[in-house]
């Protein structure tokens, strides 16, 4: 359903809500293994990517997310060298990641090679760092890597996945963020998109529960603007076994030396404020 | 346009986006000799408040704009006692304001008396405080009543208005600013809603500059998320004379005594942070 064949439309059920952007065209549709892919153009917010028929990211808007994801938790680290991301095959995240001087590799391992072949061609600048000597493409199961992934060889693990419905729900799991505990060194600091803090609380308190159990003794959820995804209002949940993720290099925050559009050290403060009514009241 | 007769749309045309509510019925209708209100009851948002075609609120999320209009102005002047409302017929501000123990006397002027007995009807919540002895309703003219107003008669001035269209333009305009300015005392704190930092950039800009030729020599905004507006994320702009307003009383909003659903210490902070691209770069 959408407003008419000019409109893209997500519903989001739960919240009896819908976001549409209006297109130009349809510029790649195909089904993989995994997913259902579509990219359009849209008149205001470039080009658009689409999952099973969720908004991913568009041109206009991305900076948030990626930003958000990666920055944070790259400045909680002490130093951060060695990063895995999982998911992200649109490769935004990476491009975020690969800023920062300290990092020395980067793997991402994405289940589904399409969508980083898609966003070459159409999100060319999210991937303009694929070449980086530092980065590594995977084209894998996220949660066997982890599995299968040594003691202590990340500083970093950066969860940059789809909603937790399908192919992302084990990356939700208390198995997963122990495999993830596991594989960090003890500062090591693990993040994750979480969802809507209004609409999703439950989610997110959950997430919480299951990392503690997953052997992670600090938890923190930061907040942050998407205009393009349920609610406009988004989250990234951050967990350490060792290292206080409400405090942060401040001084290299604020002299990081590579552009952002909407990260600064203020904006890495404001996004670890928590909410009135996540601080024990019932959601709205 | 609409998804279909069972949702309510609000189509943003300046960034080809549209947000949409599932409805149960519409609740009422009506002509004002100044604007079409309508108000529906919605799936999850509660009750919606429609002015001609634009979401004014919902009984969901309305906390994060009333809250954010009210505090940080109030927290940041030194004493508030006298408080002008223009605008703000839905009576949330209001609402929030009267929390404030300082305050004396709240004179609300809105120009339309029929969106504040229609809000008394369908907003119960919000028009709960109306009977309190220190709250004034006016039904007229904001600006004519600024004008009017005597020099220095105000601690705190909020300006609650609908979008910089229509009967609300001359609220955006420089010689309102300096009509506000005189009717403010000294240390006087002015704050009105200022659109999506997203998509209304250039009015944002120009409000600073605006305000700043209308004799106020510090301005900064304030950015927070407002799910049922375009790009869901939100603004308000402060003013003033000799306050400086990335200052506050923190130990009084640690302490506040009163309940909101998003405000407190922290978010107040966190409002203040200016993202990077509002730091000089052009607008994303």
């Amino acid at each position: 359903m959408s407003l008419n064949k000019e409109w893209f439309t997500e519903i989001c059920p739960e919240s009896g809500s819908a976001f549409s952007l209006k297109v130009k065209q349809k510029l790649h549709e195909e089904q993989t293994p995994y997913q259902r892919i579509e990219v359009y153009e849209t008149e205001h917010y470039g080009n658009l990517l689409v999952i099973d028929g969720y908004v991913m990211l568009t041109d206009r808007d991305n900076f948030f997310y990626h930003e958000m994801l990666a920055h944070p938790a790259l400045f909680t680290h002490p130093r951060p060298r060695r990063v895995l991301i999982i998911g992200g095959g649109d490769c935004g995240t990476l491009h975020e990641v690969l800023k920062h001087p300290s990092v020395e590799r980067v793997q991402m391992v994405e289940i589904d090679e399409r969508v980083t072949r898609v966003c070459e061609r159409h999100f060319a600048d999210l991937c303009s760092a694929n070449d980086d000597p530092r980065a590594e493409l995977h084209f894998e199961d996220g949660i066997k890597w982890v599995e299968g992934a040594p003691d202590g060889g990340y500083d970093v693990i950066i969860v940059d996945s789809t909603d937790p419905i399908g192919p992302a729900v084990g990356l939700f799991a208390e198995d997963f963020y122990r495999s993830c505990r596991r594989a960090l060194q003890p500062q090591g600091v693990f993040v994750q998109q979480s969802e809507s803090p209004l609409l999703h609380r439950s989610l997110i308190d959950t997430m919480h529960e299951k990392l503690r159990r997953g052997g992670f003794d600090d938890t923190h959820t930061l907040c942050f603007p998407q205009s393009c995804y349920p609610s406009g209002w988004w989250s990234a949940t951050m967990a350490s076994a060792s290292t206080v993720l409400t405090d942060f290099r401040e001084q290299d925050a604020a002299d990081k030396g590579f552009a952002t559009v909407y990260y600064n050290r203020d904006i890495h403060r404001a996004a670890l404020a928590v909410p009135a009514f996540m601080t024990g009241r019932p959601a709205p």
